[in-house]
Parts: structure tokens; sequence; C-alpha cells
């Protein structure tokens, strides 16, 4: 039961500090803590190209070294697993190079910025797998405790045949026009908008707990502000306005149709637009015997219908999953004390070293990764083909 | 301000005494109760094709005379307005002629059962109102307080920019695939299944509520259950199954995306699987400088966010829609009483009656109508053309 | 099943007009419209003491005749039910000598001042229940279709033993010092404040709900504002300010612990100076099986708790209390589509107009009144005395 | 503005490490990597009776030695901090001699198991704090971002002048009769049931958001279930039952009126029978401008109503207290990413480190926690006096 003080070490390296890189490495400090794990997370470097940034990061998310180039740390023996936390552009060069080097990935979503890619990756990963080196991409909020149980809930068949899926994923940070470009903005670096960065989650989430995949798509896009002030220090997301503008070329905003494999229709919806929503994913399932609901703003809550009660006494049940036999909450605290974001990254590193151990390949995959990949590669040849509808390779 | 008692009367005929008949003639006994109004509906007579089941109807909901035939009642010098609750299918024949024969005109929604009846019927509409016949087609969700304070403020400029419109109507009768046929499952009758039924009162709401129109729609239709069992007493809804099957000809559920006419996105859902919403209208409205969320499960609510607060201190409002100055309520109860369902057809009655007091034409009208008809065509032609983006004649 | 044509009238005597003479009279109009009843209530004759103003009302509330003193009412022949409606301080005489006269009682809440007075208005009840005269209070919410499902749950002991009762009742219609003087605030017109006028409800409510009543209360009560301006025109509640103050002589807000007869620790408060509630019935109770919480702002809804439910998919259910199979629903709509504040009144018309017929005596009596006097003496009793512990009289 | 590498440490020694220990424990860990801390925390020392369980729970935990006698860890020159997560009666010994040996000193809640412990304790405090010693009572519910954000509006006048508080804090973890006896449930142990352990919060939030004390009470204790089986593993809280039972000498539920010292009335309840309610602190306050809401349940949101908004567009505001501008929140993630419960111990580490580093005497204070003491007091006395109404010192 318990984790034995001589654990072996899993060494980590971490390629990027962002926003992403904070929550990673919270996770890897926090796992074990928490968690009985059988390998020991090791916060053995982190990598980023300028010296005097990534030494201070390190210092304060706790990494023991640091390298400019993330091509040294493949090269480096006391580096187990890659951890990639770049932009979209850089995963498939970064994580490809990785396998091939022999070490473990954990790759950010999405897995890439096309399908091209992502295939690329996909066969890296199966070919590394063959050799034993695991790989994962981090759809992070299926490791959410009420997301884990709407999926057991639909395993065990509570919801019946699924009939209508809806998700929304609703954020505001751009909806003022002059909100500054950033990286995020441009189809260069971020390979779409609202669709990739968020929409990909719902792709994920809806086939993760449905178990089952989008077979078409019918779609548009649209960008509502094309031209916006250069931030006055480049690449801050947040910063002030500078001199001059620069061109959006991704999506604010994308709205799609679709069909799962088990008959059910879809409505999705991504935006960057929705003011007054912060980062509200909002899915919705409805089947022949039971409904869920769940909305990312209150996190810690799953809505269940249970249409096998009677009509008199029928209705969503607001299922607190603070309970010990909820996914993962048995770990933390006693129940109603609930979660914040950064669990699931926590319960990511988890899942990871867990499957690590066990020899097993974990998920979702980069295969995963890549099926929803092609989801959001035909949701943007349907918006460029009047909306027709597109069918989606198994 | 207040009614004389020398009112003069309005003499009200109606044909069809079903649920909607049930609606109507409250709200025609109801309205004059409550609000001053500037003519005394007189429920004169009640229209059925059988003799013992109108005489019924007409003792219960407070009819003074019956008929058996409407044609009858166009004839009837002592009627002044004819109010129709019979199924789509009849719309166009009888509000056509009760223009004609003078009679000012009250149609349930949707206004026909396809756009070449209805265009029929907004030529009537307007050839009447030249001789001072007044018609209006009753989409009476637009009467619910929260959605008359959403119109407002809209037109008030609190929200900027419309860029996002999502609506949903979801129900779940016939989910269990045991429910008997109906004549609403039948496209003879119907004209369509959810889209017309629900899917219609979004499509209005949404397009009153911003005072823009669509222009364009993506669509999915669907019919999970293709055969039901016949019922056991004809006509009965909630009737236990009969012996042998139907076919079921119209969509269960039509999902759709479009454009507004002033650039915003839209995504509408309309479905009668949706297990454990039983009558969920919901919409949310995203603007530049505020947003809007509603949702018919809890109707005296209004939610708002003032994109113009301090991000520290703004939220979405849940305003208590009772307030004696919000539309209509403040001839009602004192604050937080609220109101229900029926009241929507209450205040659908004094405006029509205070339209035609006043010689002007009500609204919404047969041309709104019209509109509506027209955008539920696009949705079936879309969904017959591989979801293509298809263009909604202004 | 059906209203025979033939069925035999109940002439209707209304004493008062204002707010609560409004929603008794849309009662006794619309009952038998939607439900079957055993006699057909005739909205026989208004009463009231300025004959311009209650010929007005008569003719805009829907009664046949007026009266200006209520003794003369008592006096008709085709007065068979007498409904008050007046201020508290009149409920007394007036229903005394009402049921003496042989007419039915349907008496507002609270149902007196004081104990003694609703002491005699109960043994005044009690004699003409022995000749067949029928008498009830109106502690309308019970009709509530939520009230009443709670009421089912907890007689069916799905809540177990009830360990916690909870009620508030909250109001801000006072909360502005400004606003002026009224009878409400004075004890010698209304007997208290919000303790009589919200307070009694909530324990009316939870008594009925439980089917226990208070043992013993310990209380505070508190006048937080207790000069305000007289009204510009006298007896108006929304009236603006005129010249002068009044002295408020009655509780701006009560608030009080207690015990109920199965052993529950009960917290009850009452207010008028909660900014921002409107009318916010809000009552939870907690047992060893389930728990139950019910929001008049959501008056639909009733929140159920089953703890039979395993821990992984237990949760409050939100019912939407629009089944048929809801207590009165079935007269009404389909499924989802909502009542308003006013059906608790033509609810209360149905059960007393059914109870008349059937030779029985109605629920809530006089004595239940008087037993919610009770309550309300203790409470005042127990704040003169330094809030110690008060016993009430089973 | 960052963490310079150079930051000088601040040894902590932690005694006790059951859920308060690893709540604090991760907190300990987390502070230094998300905030700039101006002292760097070493988990230096953990101390517990059990050899062999204080080495498992101080590899698991992350600290570098452990003591089994309280007593040497105050030995220590290498301690300059010790945290007391220790039942409540060795709160007072264990706390002074901290103080006493030149150690700051973080005390869990309730400070002492009664008013004279309390005392002593504070009087402690106050001489070390004139030596520079600190010491802060670790009421952490204060630290959520909404609570901070509650008072700062409180502060800001934004409520006006406070006339209702209502508070509950409601669990269910020994609703069933047969969960078995645990210290918490013994006088000698926990000093009281609800009261003091849950309790406590809420009467520290409602003074710490006011910014008032309660000046007095009234009050009702329950034990609902007298007896209870033994555990079959001491100590253990979720143990199965063992043979024989004990007796349950603390309460199970604790109500309680009163009144702030700026006039407001308040109504408090704590429970541990509230089935269904996990861990729901819910607190509502209504001033002449404005009120708030609460409900741990939901503990990123505050319900905001601004009393200065028209009528028209009034509600209560949802906001979701995830804004860079909020307390705490910007060294966490972008909006509407939510924080979960150890969030709070986290605060309370970057709070009470910035305080000893500025020689500042940190809050909540001993001061405070005596005062918490005192109202628990005056309620169990209220309680024993026949509730009679009963003062608190200042």
């Amino acid at each position: 039961m318990t984790r034995t003080l001589g654990t072996p070490a899993l060494n980590v390296a971490l390629i990027g500090y962002a926003f992403m890189g904070a929550a990673h490495s919270h996770a890897w400090r926090t796992a074990p803590h928490f968690f009985d794990l059988p390998l020991r997370p090791d916060l053995t470097v982190l990598a980023g190209r300028n010296q005097a940034a990534v030494t201070e990061a390190a210092a304060k998310l706790g990494w023991s070294s640091t390298e400019t180039d993330w091509r040294r740390v493949l090269e480096r023996d006391d580096v187990d697993l890659v951890d990639v936390c770049t932009p979209g552009d850089t995963h498939a060069e970064i994580a490809i190079a990785a396998l091939e080097a022999g070490k473990h990935v954990l790759c950010e979503k999405p897995l890439a910025n096309n399908v091209a890619e992502a295939e690329a990756m996909a066969d890296a990963a199966a070919k590394a797998a063959a050799r034993g080196v695991r790989s994962m991409v981090g759809f992070t909020y299926r490791r959410v405790p009420a997301i884990g149980l709407a999926r057991q809930l639909v395993a065990e068949g509570r919801l019946g045949q699924i009939r209508h899926v809806r998700a929304q994923y609703l954020q505001d940070w751009i909806a003022d026009p002059s909100a500054p470009m950033s990286w995020r903005l441009d189809k260069q670096k971020a390979g779409s908008g609202a669709l990739g960065d968020i929409g990909a989650h719902i792709v994920d989430l809806t086939q993760h707990i449905t178990g089952q995949t989008l077979t078409g798509v019918s779609a548009l896009l649209e960008t509502f502000v094309k031209e916006r002030p250069l931030p006055a220090a480049a690449g801050s997301l947040s910063g002030v306005a500078g001199e001059g503008t620069g061109t959006v070329t991704v999506d604010d905003a994308a709205v799609f149709l679709g069909r799962f494999s088990g008959g059910a229709l879809a409505s999705f919806e991504a935006t960057r637009f929705a003011l007054g929503r912060k980062n509200a994913i909002r899915i919705e399932i409805n089947g022949s015997r039971g409904s869920l609901a769940f909305d990312f703003e209150d996190m810690n809550v799953l809505h269940f219908f249970d249409g096998d009660e009677p009509d008199e006494t029928a209705g969503f049940r607001r299922i607190v999953v603070t309970e010990p036999g909820h996914p993962y909450v048995g770990a933390w605290w006693p129940a109603g004390h609930g979660l914040g974001y950064e669990h699931g990254f926590t319960h990511q590193v988890v899942d990871l070293v867990t499957a690590i151990a066990a020899e097993e390949d974990p998920t979702p995959s980069f295969a995963d990764g890549l099926q929803v990949q092609r989801v959001l590669d035909a949701v943007e040849r349907s918006a460029a083909a009047n909306s027709a509808y597109t069918e989606i390779k198994a």
C-alpha cells in the first residue's frame, strides 16, 4: 500500500515553462505526496531558450538543472521522460526526437498543428511503444473527477443509448477588440485559434466520456476581430498594446455539428468571445436511460438524471464529486472539500507514472491525439467548403 | 387609467380546444381582470368537429356557444376575431378565409406547414391590414417578462455588438421508444417534428431579442425512433400503446448553425429526446458589452452580464423579473411572486387587443411568421443537401 | 369525471379587494375552468367600505354585486361562503359572525392578531362544523405543488426521522429607510410585522410538511427603522413619502430557534430587510434517510436528497414539479410548463369547494391557524423575556 | 519582483500528521512555488508519538526529519516555527511552550478547548509578540478568495449598514447512527462537537467579513445519537464498528441566534446531521446597500447584490472569483480556472511568512481565537440556561 523509501526515481525533463509549465511542475512535485506512486518523479531538468529566464523559472518551479537547447536534454542519460509544454508548432519535432532517443513523452495538446504532423507523431509513438517507450497527450480535463465519473456512468450503461451530445468551451479573454496580438492568434505558431486551443478539449472529452468517436462534422468558423494592436512586449498575452497592428490569422470562434459513431447528434462551440464566461466547459449528454450535465465553472459537480426513477421523484442529481469512491478523490480530502484546476495535472502524472511502471501504454495516446486532430481538420475543411458535412477517417 | 364599465366588446371565436385551446381560453378570460383593456373580450363561440365534445369543452372553458364547422364561424356577425388553435395543416385555409371574411386573426405557430402556405397567409394578412383587419401569429414566449427584458437590454445597447447566439429547446416526451404515434409525428399533419413545433420558438425568440434575422443555416435532422406503436385511442398523445405500429415521418431532433444579419454566429438545437429536460428553452447571447442567459425552467429569471463592470465585481446577475417596472409585471403581483407558463398567453391577448383598438398592426405579424417558416425551410433543405450552408431570403 | 352543466352553485362573498382580494378573485374565477369541481363558484358579492372603489373593483375583478357593510353580506340569503381578505384586526369579528350566520368561511392568514382572538375563532369554527358549516385559513403556500410533494415524501418516510428544519422568509420591501409608513407597520392593525405577515407562513409550512408541531422557541425581534415618513396618500404601501413621520410599532425582522415534536432542531428567520430577496421562502429539512430543499424564488422545483443512494451517485435531485402525477399539476399544462404564484390560491379554492361538497372539514382549519398563532405568541414572549426558551401549548 | 535564490530559510516543525497535517504540509511545500516569499519554508521536522508512523508520514509528506516528543522539537535550534495540528486538548500546552521557546506558532482552530486555555494562549502570544515571536490561529477559510472579496466589499461600504448575518456549516458524516465513536465525539479530547469543530469557522468568518463581533447569543445544542459503536481500530473515523458502544459527550448540532456589534441580527447553525450536505459553509449577509451570499460547495463564487442598481437590472451577481485582481488569485491560473480546498492553507502560509519577515503580527491572532472561544462558550452557557440571551465579553 505504501510508497517505500526505496522507490526508484523517474527523472523528468520539462520543455517550456509558461502557464502549462507551471501547471506541469506543480503536478510532478505534488503527485507523490498524495498518491502512492511506483516511481518517484525527480524534477531533473527544465529547458528553455533564454538562460537567465530558464534559470529563474527552474528556481521558482523546483527544477534541479537547466538546458537552453531541448536537443541537449535528449542526450542526457539522467532523463527518463520528456514533458513537452511548448507551442504547438514544435511538438512534432521535439516529441519524435525524444521518443527516438528512448525517452517517454508527455506532450501537451493539441498534439500537433496539423494532421500530417500528428500522423508522424502517432507513428513514432507506435514504434517507441514496441520498444517499451511510452507516450501520452495531455488532455488533462479527462482527469477531473466529475469527468471520470461521467465516463463510468456511461460505461455502466446508466445513460443507455446516447442520442445527444452538446458541448461548449466558452472563454472571453479577447472579446475586447483592444486586446493585443499574441502567438495564440498566429496560425503559424498556434495552428488554429479557439478550435485547436479549446475546441480540442471538448472533442476529446465528449469522445472520452461516450467511448465513441465523431464520424463527421459541419462547421462555421469566424474571426470577429481581424486586426489587433501589437503587444508592447512581445509574447505577452496580457500586455498592454504597443504600436502598430497585427493580423489575426486564426479563428476567434468555431461552431460545428456532427454525428457520433453510436448515432448521437452533436453540437459543439468553442469561442473566446463569450463575454462573462471565463473557462466554461459545458457538456451535456442525453441517452435513452439517463442524462449528464457538467460545467467546469462548478468543476466538483456532476449532474445526473436517472430515467429509471419514477417521474414524480426524477430530477437531475447534483452529485458533489468529492466522495472517497469517486475517481482520484480518495487520495485527497474528506467529502465536500473540493479540488481545483491543477488537480487534473496531478492525476495525469499519477496515471502516466503508473502506466510506465506497469509497462503499459497510457491514455490518451498519440493515436488518440491524432484522432482529435482529424476532427479539427475536418472542421476546418467543412468550414472552407460551405459547411458541407465532412466525414472523419476512423 | 381605468377600464370603464362601458368598454366595447371584442367577440372572439376559438377554433380548436386541445392544449392550446385551453391556454388561449384562459388568456381571453383573464386578461381583462388584470389589465385595463380598451376592448372587453367576449368568449363568443368555440368551434370543433364533434358536437358533444365541443359542447363539453365550451362549458369547461367558458365559451357561450359552439359550432362544428369553422366556416360557420366566419359567417357569424357576432364574431370579431378568430383564434386558430388547430393543427398546422389547417392554418392557411382557416386564417385566410377568416381574414377575407373581415375577422381579425390570431394564429398559433408555426404559421403554416410550409413556405408556400405561409406566403399565402402573409399576403392575405397584408391585404387585410389595408382594410383594418389585424393578424398575429402566436409566438407567445415573446411575452414572458424575462424575454421582454432581454429584448429591452439589447435594444438599449447594453450587449453591444452581438457575437454569439446559442439556443436550445429541449423536451423528452418521446424519448421512450414505446411512446405511441400521434399527429405530431405525422408530416402530413404537423409539417415537421421538433423543428417546427419547438425549433420555431427559438428561431423567433432569438430574432426577436436581437432585432436581427438569420441569414443562413447549416443543419442536421434526425429521427431516432422510426416506428412507434399506434395509440390505443386515436389522437391521444399520452395514450397507452394499441396494436400495430406507425411510421414516424418527422424529425425527432434538429440541430443547426447559422449567422445573424449583424454578424453573430448561431447554434440551435431542438429535440424531444433530451431525457430529463421537460420544456427547457435556453437562450444565451454574447455581445461586445454584455451577455444574457435565459432558461424557461426558471422562467422568472434573466441572467445579465454587464461587461462595463470592473472585472473584480462583474458577474452574471440573476435578475428576478418580477419588478413593477418589468414588462407586463406591474399588472400582477408584488416583486418576487413569480408568473407561470400561461401568463404569456394573457399578455398576448393584451397586446393584440390593444393593437386592434389602436388600429395598429400587432406583432409578431404573419410576415414574421413567414420569415420563421423560411428559416425552418432552409434548415430542411440544408439537411437534405449534406448540411450545405443555405441562405435565407430576407 | 366531468363537471356536469347542472353543477350546483356556491355563492361567494369576498370582503376586501386589495392584493389578496385580487388573488382570491382570480382563484374563484379560474378554478372551475381547470378542475372538475362539485360546486360551481359564483362571484356573488364584493364588500368594501367605499362605494365607488368597491364598484370599480367589482367590475375589474368580476363580482356581480357590491356591499359597503360586511354585516349586510351576512344577511344575504344568496351568500354561501364568506372569504375574508381584510387586515388582521378585523378577522375575528367578521369570521365569527359569518360562521354564526351559517356561512362557510375562508379567512386569510394570520388567523388573528393575537391568541385570544384566534381561540375565539377556533371555538366558533368547531361549533359551526358541528352544524356543517366549514372554515379554512388561507395558508395558500401549502398548495404549491412542490410543497405538496415535500409533504408526501415525508409522509412516505423518505426522509426518515427529521433532525433539522431551517426556514427563512426573506423580503426587502422596506429595507430602504425612506419607504413610508403603512398599516402593515402599525401593531394595532397588523398585530405584528414580519413575524405574523411572513413568519406565520414558514411556521405553517414546516409544520405541514413534517406533520409535526413546534413545541418551544427562543427568539429575537428587531425593528431596524423606528420612524418612517408618512405616506403621501394614506394606505399606500408604494406611495411616495408625505410630510411628517410615523412610528413603526412592529418588528422588521424575527429570528427564532425551536424544537419540533419529533425532536428536530429548528431555525427560523422572517425579515423585510434582506436586500435583494423579494419573496424568498426557503425551507430545508434534513432527516435520517433523506433531505429536502425548497426556495419559492424557483417555486416549481423541489430538491430531494435520497440517502439510500450509493454515495457515488447520491446528490440533491432537482425535481421539476410539473409532472401529471404531482399534486394539482394534472389539471394544468404538460410537464415543464411551470405554474405561478396565484395557482396556490386556485388550488385552495379547489380543496375548499371539494371539502364543502363532501361535507368534510377542510384544512388548514381555524384550529391549525390558532396553533400557528400560539407559536407567534411564544416568539414574542421569548423575545420579551431575554430570549428564554418558551414552551408552546399543544 | 522575483524570489532570489538567496532567500533565507524559515525552518518549520509540524506537530501532528493526520488530515490537517497533510493539508499544512502541502501548503508549506507549495507556497514558494507560486508566491514570491521573503523567507523560504524548509520542512525541517515532523513530530508524532509513534516512530514508525511518523517516519512513514515524513517520507510521504516531505519532511526532512522526525521527532516522537514535541518537547524535543522546541529544543532544536534548527526550528523557527511550530505548526500545531494536534487535537484541541493539547493546543495550549504545546503552543505556549513553543512561544516561550521563541518559536513562531501556527495553531489549528479552535484555539483551545475552553476559554481559560485560550486566555492563557492569548497572554503567551502577547508576551511573545513583544519579543518578536509571532503567532496565528488557523482559520484557513478566511483565505478563500471569495471570502477575501466579501470582506473587501463590506470594508468598501458596498453593503452599507449590516442588518442580517445568516451562516450555516452543514456536514453529514455522522448522520448515520452506526457511524462509530471517535475522539471528535469525546468532550475530553475535542472540547465540543459541531460547535467547536465547524461552528467556530462560521463565527470567525462572519466576524472577519463584517469587521464586527458578536455581542450576545441565544442557543440550543443537541446530541441526536447518544451511544455509538466503538470503532474496530482506535482513532479511525471511517473505521467499521467494533464491539461495544461509547457515549457521545459532545453536541451533534448547535443552533444559535445573536447580535453583532453594529446591530445586525444573526442566525447560526452547525451540524454533522444535514444529510446530503458534505461541507456546506453558507454565509449570507444583508446590508442597507447590498447583500452577499457564499456557499463553500461552490467555493470559487461570491454572489453580490448591489442595491444601487435600478430595480429592473438589479440581481445577485455570480462573481467567479478567479480574476487576477481578486485576493491571492494572481499567483495561480488564468480567469475561470478554479482553486480547491487546500489553497486556503497555502495562502495562510503566504500571509504568515510575509508577516514574520515584515516583523508584524499576523492575523487571525490568538486574541482573535480567544474571542471566538468566548462566543462558543457563551453558546454553551446559553444552551445550559434555557437559551437565555448571554452577553459576550468584548
